[in-house]
Order: C-alpha cells, then sequence, then structure tokens
C-alpha cells in the first residue's frame, strides 16, 4: 500500500459522486494511519461539508499524526463551510498527500502554503492526471466561468441522424441511449434546438434505471417559436429555459407568462453561442450537454464551443443525398479549417460503437 | 499438441498467402508424424501446386503413416493440377483433418469420401468457423458466381467524405489510407463512380510499402463520360474497365479504341448494379472493392450487394447541411427499412477508427 494506492481511492470515492456536487468539484479523501485506514469522505452536495471534514470526522481522534489523502488542494478560504486547511491543521495531520492544486489561479497553492506553514508535510501531484480528468467540467468552468460543453450525437453508419422524411426512432441501441442518460444526470443543463422540440416534442429528462437528476431545460429558440403545448412547457418536470433574441414582440413573450419556464432574452438579433455560454456561465451553470439538432450543433461547433464530442454510431445505414447529419450549418469549404478532434475512448455499447472526442486545442491549454 | 494447434498453424500458412491466389482460395497444409511436423504448404497461386502437395513433398518419405492437417477439403477432381485426395491416398497417410468442407455443393464431401473409401480416417471441423472466415469471398463466389463486395468510405467524425465545395484530402489519417490499400491488394477489382474520376483522377493502383498487387480497375460509367486523359485511362498500371449503358453513341466509344481500356456495354440504359456483378463474376472477378463516391456507394446499398462496409471514422469535423455523405442516392424512408449491419471490428488505426460491419441478413444465409 503506498501513496497511489490510497490516492486511487480517493479518486474513485469522489467519482461516486460525479453529477450531484455541481456548482462544486468532486472531491474525495481517505485518512491513513499506521498503514489501516481510519477515514474516508467525499464532497457530496455544494453547501455541505467538504470531503476532508468527512472524513476527519470519520477518523475522530486518528487524525492526529495521520497521513491525509485529498483529490484537490485543501480550501483556504471561508465559503459555505470554514477552511479545510485550517481544519487539518487543528486536527494535527502530519501529512496532506493532494493529487491537484486548486484550479483557480486566484487561490492555487494557499491551502498547501497554510499547511506547509503549520509544519504538515505536503506532497502534491499524485495521481494529478485522473484528478484532473475527474474534474474537468469544473476546472473548466472555474477558469473560463463558461459551461464545459458535450455535444452527443447519435448515427448511422453513413452518417445520417434521420431518414430524408425525418424519421429517426430509433437509429442507436437501448443500451447506447441509456449511456446518453449518464451524461443527461451529469449535466447541470440540456439544450436542444427549437426545432428539436417542435419535431419530436421531448421531455429531455434522465431516465436512468435508478432515476437521476434531471438537467435544466434550455431550448434555443431565436424567434420564440417554441409550442406552447410543448412537454418542456408544461410537465414541470425540471426547470425549462427558453434562450430567445431581441427580436421577439412583447406579446409573443407574455404568451409565456403563465407557463412554468423562464425566457431568457439576449442582447442581440440571433443568439450567439458566445453570449448564451457567458449568460449560462453567471447563472451556475457549469456543464451543458447539447442535443441537436444539426443546425444548433453547427452553430456550436462553428463558434469552437464544444469541449467534447460523444457520439453513438449505429451498425445502420439510412442513405440519402438529402438525409440530415450531425452537424449542420454552413460547414467548412476548405480543410485547412476543418476540426481536428482527438479521440480519448472508444467503446462498443450494446451494438453501437461509441466515440468519445476533445478538439485538440484543448490540450495545448 | 492437439489437431485444434496444428489447424491453426494451417489457417496461419494460408493466410500468408491472402491476395495472391485468386480465383482459388486460400489454403494451408501441415504434416505431422510422432508428434513431429514433417511438412508444411500453403496454395500460392491459382495454377500452381496446392498446399497438400507442398505440404506432402516437404514431408517425402515422412508422408506414410502421418496425419494432414487441411484447411479445406481435398479435391477430388482433375483440374489445372491432380486431385490432392488421390495424392494423399498414395502417399499412405493414415488420417486427414480437414477445417472446412468444399464450399461448391457439387463437389462438397467427394474428396472426403475418396479418402474414407480408401481406408483413411478423415474429420472435418477443426477450427471450421476461422477457416470459413479465411476464404469468405472464395466461398461467396462460388455458391454465387458474384464477387464479394467490399464498400469502403473515408468520413469525419460528423458523417462527410468532404467539404461543401469538394475538398477531400485527406480526411483520414495515412495510416488509414495504408490500410485500405491492404484491401486493394486482397481484391480482384477496384470499383469508382466516374465522378471520382473526373474529380480526383485517381490512379487506383496498390501502393504498399511492399508494392502489392494492383486490382483491376472498373469505372461505372452510365453514359461514357469518364475523361480520355484519365490516369486510369492511359497509365498501363492495371487493367482498366469502363461500365456503361446500352445508351452510349458508337461515335463516343470509338474514342477509346486506342485507349488500353476495356468498354464493357451492359445491355440496359443504366448499369444495374445486379447485372454488374454477374458481369464481373462471370469473368472471374470474386472480389470487388467498392471506393464510391455517395451516388454509386447508394446504388450498391440499395441493391443490397455490399458483403462487408470497412468505414474509417476521422476525429475531424467538417460540417454544412450540405456537404457530402458516403451513401449517398435516394435513401430510405421509413425507419422500418433500415440496413441492419453487425459490428465484426473496431480498432483504432493512426488516428482514426476502423469499423468493419457485415450485413445481418448474411448471417442467416
Amino acid at each position: 500500500m503506498n501513496d497511489v494506492h490510497y490516492m486511487k481511492l480517493a479518486i474513485s470515492l469522489a467519482s461516486s459522486a460525479k453529477g450531484q456536487t455541481s456548482p462544486n468539484p468532486i472531491v474525495g479523501s481517505v485518512v491513513v494511519k499506521n498503514g489501516e485506514i481510519v477515514g474516508f469522505g467525499a464532497h457530496l452536495k455544494a453547501g455541505e461539508p467538504h470531503a476532508e471534514v468527512h472524513a476527519l470526522k470519520m477518523a475522530g481522534d486518528k487524525a492526529e499524526g495521520a497521513t491525509v489523502y485529498v483529490t484537490l488542494e485543501p480550501c483556504s478560504h471561508y465559503g459555505k463551510t470554514p477552511p479545510c486547511a485550517e481544519l487539518l491543521i487543528e486536527k494535527k495531520v502530519s501529512r496532506v498527500v493532494i493529487a491537484s492544486v486548486d484550479p483557480n489561479p486566484l487561490v492555487a497553492g494557499k491551502g498547501i502554503k497554510m499547511l506547509k506553514d503549520a509544519g504538515i508535510i505536503v506532497e502534491a501531484g499524485v495521481e494529478e492526471e485522473s484528478a484532473l480528468a475527474l474534474n474537468e467540467v469544473f476546472f473548466h468552468y472555474i477558469q473560463t466561468n463558461r459551461p464545459f460543453v458535450t455535444l452527443k450525437t447519435g448515427v448511422s453508419l453513413d452518417g445520417k441522424t434521420a431518414t430524408v422524411t425525418g424519421e429517426s426512432k430509433w437509429i442507436t441501441s437501448p443500451e447506447a441511449r441509456l449511456d446518453a442518460h449518464e451524461y443527461r444526470h451529469q449535466h447541470d443543463a440540456i439544450l436542444v434546438g427549437v426545432g428539436t422540440v417542435k419535431g419530436d416534442d421531448p421531455s429531455l429528462t434522465t431516465r436512468l434505471p435508478a432515476g437521476g437528476k434531471n438537467p435544466i431545460r434550455i431550448i434555443l429558440d431565436n424567434h420564440l417559436n417554441t409550442p406552447l403545448s410543448a412537454k418542456v412547457v408544461n410537465d414541470k418536470e425540471a426547470p425549462t429555459w427558453i434562450v430567445t433574441s431581441n427580436t421577439v414582440a412583447k406579446e409573443k413573450l407574455e404568451l409565456f407568462q403563465n407557463k412554468p419556464v423562464e425566457i431568457i432574452s439576449l442582447p442581440t438579433e440571433k443568439v450567439e453561442i458566445d453570449l448564451l455560454l457567458e449568460e449560462l456561465g453567471s447563472r451556475k451553470i457549469t456543464s451543458l450537454f447539447v442535443e441537436g439538432g444539426a443546425t444548433v450543433n453547427g452553430s456550436f461547433v462553428q463558434a469552437n464551443a464544444v469541449n467534447q464530442f460523444v457520439t453513438y454510431i449505429a451498425p445502420k445505414l439510412i442513405g440519402g443525398k438529402l438525409a440530415p447529419t450531425s452537424v449542420g450549418g454552413l460547414g467548412i469549404e476548405s480543410m485547412d479549417d476543418i476540426v481536428q478532434l482527438q479521440i480519448n475512448e472508444v467503446k462498443q455499447i450494446g451494438s453501437d460503437v461509441k466515440i468519445v472526442a476533445v478538439p485538440l486545442r484543448n490540450k495545448e491549454v
């Protein structure tokens, strides 16, 4: 048993709370004394205790002289809870092992300094890559004030999302669709275009065997054409935000007054993705799951706004020069402008293949 | 060491000659006596000795009383070479282990019967599935008199084969393109539409580090619009066949008279895929590698004429509602008509993902 072993455990504890801590990161912690685990914990929900607090509480008096593993640098400031660095000092732990430092450049390193100043041995960078991957959404949000954007598509082997007549149920397998619901659970918000609402009348809720958290539903709707009868407008299963432009007449806006939806009117003639993401960031949306259609997807790709592409490819053929594809809009004209991605994961799910890819530029940041 | 062990060796010997035995199958053979390998061989080229002949020759006198492993039922008839079953009897082997019986229903089982009648112990079906996969092309050809069709496409993650302006060099990685050249080497013929010839002026040759066999080049060209200046019309790197309809004027046909190409005029107003495949089968084309474009691919898909789909997916985005995709034509209208495939292989090649899929209906045959 070594540092890596205990840190991996801390990371797996953190993972268990994936999707339920927003806007906070997921964090795990393990307390070890004389080669025995005496406490562990994870941050489970924003406003509730941090991982170290749970772990130290479980350890009780045994915390004194112990080593504390924590996946993220302990905080040094008073937020909704007192600083964890202070608690670690108070409990007289002798060593703190950290996976990744705080992503917020304003506070990075301050927790470590506080611990060191108190004479505690601190080691940082153990299993750092896994820890960074664990909270890539949170880190992105903290550093940019914009949500981390995942664009999900489900296509046939020949790249179609529907037949020429618009039929699309179902291209991907039940297993792939279930996998997509995991993403809904893990994202703060889900976004579709008004075309999808008009065409499919989806509920955009999370339907996992064990339930799951519904994301906030966001409809991109330049001209406020969302039908008043749409499920997302009426079912109250989750908050619904309709994002529209400054071109919509007051009378049209008033039609939604008694509906359980919020209209967000951006100050431009057309909803611009950059502006949209800033607005969502200011509303504490740390992660956004985009489910198209083609025009919406095209806008996000064109704005270089996607952090992760999740593509399910079904072993089916639809054919047709005019059948819709996953990314529409104008597209690029020259191969010089091609958007280069890197594949992070290839996996068979049910009868389908899942590919997770990220823009190469992300790697350069 | 058991039967499976030696048959696997025979199968790997057969594999080594993949692509060079057409129109014959690939076959491997191993001769074992007293637990020692005393001979092995493979069929290397049509007209040359069969696998058993090479293996028995190597074994010499030791063949007497030996066990002979062979991936395909020994032949019982006089072709370009005398029947192998006769040779096995003559060499006084005591046991013959066979992976798969002859796919030709007219002669299936006759070789086995001949051996049994001579008192040789015969066992068939060892590693049968691998042996069938080894020669699926040959088996398909023997049973249908039509070439085995592989349709290859290279697409971006969003399913495009080019930008809206038609640029397509290069979507897939060098490694994926090299892999595609392996297929050119292994197929008797390669087929593209006249649009591809006009747009890209490809040479359609096999360019592997160690050379490779060039496939016969077939251009699908309803109205005989192939440019007289095209590489495939002039370079003599491989035979070129232009398949056209019965609508082409004599004067147009005469333009090609002094060119090293053969014009195949099918007796219909438009080249029909079924008719084309029958014609190619009668010309001993056992395997056909289709490289599109979209219209040609659409015709093959619509005719249910594809036995294997090889798709390279590059982690790149092109976008565009009007950008071309891999399978064009009219496509299906209803999801009830979707062409259901089964994935046989998923593999990362260079930066890309390769998916090999086969129609489910093939499995039912």
